[in-house]
């Protein structure tokens, strides 16, 4: 669910791989007017793949319609629609649930990993494994019910801060990405968020901030078990295993497994959404294939391989999938070419 | 995903739970008129029961009021949407199956339990374990994509014809639930089918036979893998093994995995369906909570613990189901005095 990711090689080249559906100028839809769908968005290439994509999914006469029930398009969430640096959300999130606990776990004091976030220890934290972050989401997200939970992280997410803007995690949401989630539903596009982070985590405040309801969130998901609470309420507990590990592969199974069909429409920012991609591109009629990459050092980060940006172990756009992306005229998205604002 | 039920003891009272919501008669929405939503369903506390639940669901000025994004129906398919005597539609699917791939497998000629199947041998198939259907289910249905599994399922699904009335099982369909579900979406629900069967084989028709999405249907669920075929196109392919087993406390668990909120309306007609109207009936607001019971053996057929009807080993309505429903107040549709016409 937290699994960091390695970075392959490095590329420089400017992405020019987005001109899949029309041309890069002079298209009408481009044109920056007061309709404009994109406010946030600079003219090119990038913005031309979205627009031209809605046109050709809406025309019923074109050969690329899309019936309105089938308009399904799916968003990865970090360094997606969010930040994404110098820590997962959730990271500070399940890390915090460490410290809120640790009165009722002395042992935590004196054995690892909690011993290390105990004593804020963030040189040996930025080391902790995959193993180390699931144990940790294991002891301290198991054991409630679901409903509990969401309280918790509803309440975190409502005041946790993040440490450059100092400003809560929930308004470092991409303003041209929220304007293209709410284009594809104004033309009657269903949105959902497809995450490697936890399922009910997201669910506890993705209807405020994105607008996108729990049943349209696919995430990695815990076991639970239904069981009884003391008035005889039928409820259902968290266990410490993962049901779906939704990152990867499993994010074209669990949207299978989910909604039946494969999408028109998808977004991500790493090798985590390779195959969200390639699942959507598979699909028939009009399709769109987006990646962002983070090249914008001074409005939010550079990092991936691409520009020669550095390998910060998250959000992993690698050169084979940048290669993959150019190979399949999939649309890179550049930050700082692209988006006139960030927030 | 095929298991078969076990009945507990037998009852002869007529259902009397089903006033929750409102006087048994001279309420309004009783009336029979020509603006009726339930022209299928006898006058009486049953329907009262759904026709009061509506109004309180969808009264904002009441303490029942849902939210229209919290509006969630879920149906059990197999005895509470269609006819599942004399054995499941999709166990006849199964065994069809292996008829049709005989032909490369040699060896089940003299390996059961697909021996007893090519054989026609009926009381040997009547005894099959749960094991022996699981198995079949794993020969049969997995190793192919599942847009191949749809085109399969959708192709038989459009012939197969019942036994009994020489119709297609899609026409079998209870014409009070189809009504139900209407009234339900015309008042700003979603209609969820939430299955014991398997997802993928209902939704390869639910969208033309009871207009509910592929992302509307909730059942057990194979493994899937994801790969690429001989053209580099991403495909999932169905493993031997289940992901999801939607039945029991399965049903109130894949409801909250798929849709993050709990139902406010529940109908079932077993004990596979016991955990789905107790989790339904742990939300707040108008709830509404019913179990089909199948006493109409000249229009249909009369199994189950009460009325003193035979143990068929299929549909299994206990006597201690029968027993939680009144004592929580849950509605008992009962086929002979309930509804006008079936089909």
């Amino acid at each position: 669910m937290l699994n960091r990711r390695q970075f392959a090689s490095l590329a420089l080249s400017v992405p020019a791989a987005a001109a899949i559906l029309g041309p890069r100028f002079a298209s009408p839809a481009d044109a920056q007017s007061a309709a404009d769908p994109l406010p946030s968005w600079n003219a090119g290439a990038t913005k031309s793949a979205i627009l031209n994509f809605v046109r050709a999914a809406t025309d019923p006469n074109g050969s690329g319609f899309v019936r309105p029930e089938d308009r399904i398009a799916t968003f990865d969430q970090d360094g997606t629609l969010w930040v994404e640096h110098p820590i997962y959300t959730q990271v500070d999130f399940v890390l915090n649930r460490v410290v809120e606990l640790a009165p009722r776990h002395p042992e935590w004091k004196t054995t690892e990993p909690f011993k290390s976030v105990l004593a804020g220890d963030r040189a040996a934290m930025a080391k902790f494994s995959t193993k180390d972050l699931e144990d940790i989401v294991a002891a301290t997200q198991s054991g409630m019910t679901t409903e509990a939970f969401t309280m918790i992280a509803a309440a975190w997410t409502a005041k946790a801060t993040d440490p450059r803007w100092h400003r809560p995690y929930t308004e470092l949401v991409y303003k041209p990405m929220l304007e293209v989630m709410q284009y594809l539903r104004a033309n009657g596009f269903t949105t959902y968020i497809v995450t490697g982070g936890g399922q009910d985590f997201v669910r506890a405040y993705a209807q405020r901030v994105y607008g996108v309801q729990p049943s349209q969130i696919i995430g990695s998901a815990s076991k639970t078990e239904y069981t009884y609470d003391k008035s005889g309420r039928g409820v259902l507990v968290r266990e410490p295993s993962l049901l779906l590990n939704n990152n990867m592969s499993g994010k074209a199974e669990d949207i299978y497994l989910f909604l039946g069909r494969r999408p028109h429409a998808a977004f991500g920012n790493s090798t985590g959404d390779q195959q969200m991609l390639e699942f959507t591109q598979g699909n028939t009629g009009a399709r769109l294939m987006m990646l962002v990459l983070h090249d914008d050092a001074q409005r939010e980060y550079a990092y991936g391989p691409a520009q020669g940006l550095p390998d910060t172990k998250v959000g992993t756009f690698t050169q084979a999938l940048y290669d993959e992306a150019t190979a399949k005229n999939w649309s890179v998205i550049s930050m700082k070419r692209d988006w006139r604002s960030i927030f």
